[in-house]
């Protein structure tokens, strides 16, 4: 499977948000909505930062990126 | 492998940009630098849009989201 886990980014500190994620969308013009591939959601107001695929890692950032 | 592919959506239109992206990070304030599993890099004016990830998928988004 080609999921990955997501992180928010606080600070110097990554805090896990998600595992196992399979969408992320845009809700709204500064939140995200996550799914997870058991088909858990969560928004959150945040953007996608940036993104590790191979070490399945997606960070999140509040805020101007 | 972990990799997806990273598309710009233009319009109604999705346009491959890169195959086999590893990672994405922020360049400056209104660009990200994509690198794929082969070392290949691309700057592009984007941000990332949304996620895919179990279809392999990435979407950019030039301007603001």
């Amino acid at each position: 499977m080609c999921e990955a886990n997501a992180y928010i980014i606080r600070g110097k500190d990554r805090e896990l948000v998600m595992e196992a994620v399979d969408t992320a969308l845009p809700e709204g013009p500064d939140s995200i909505r996550l799914t997870s591939i058991f088909g858990e959601q969560k928004i959150l107001k945040a953007k996608i930062h940036s993104l590790s695929l191979v070490d399945h890692k997606i960070f999140l950032k509040q805020g101007e990126d």
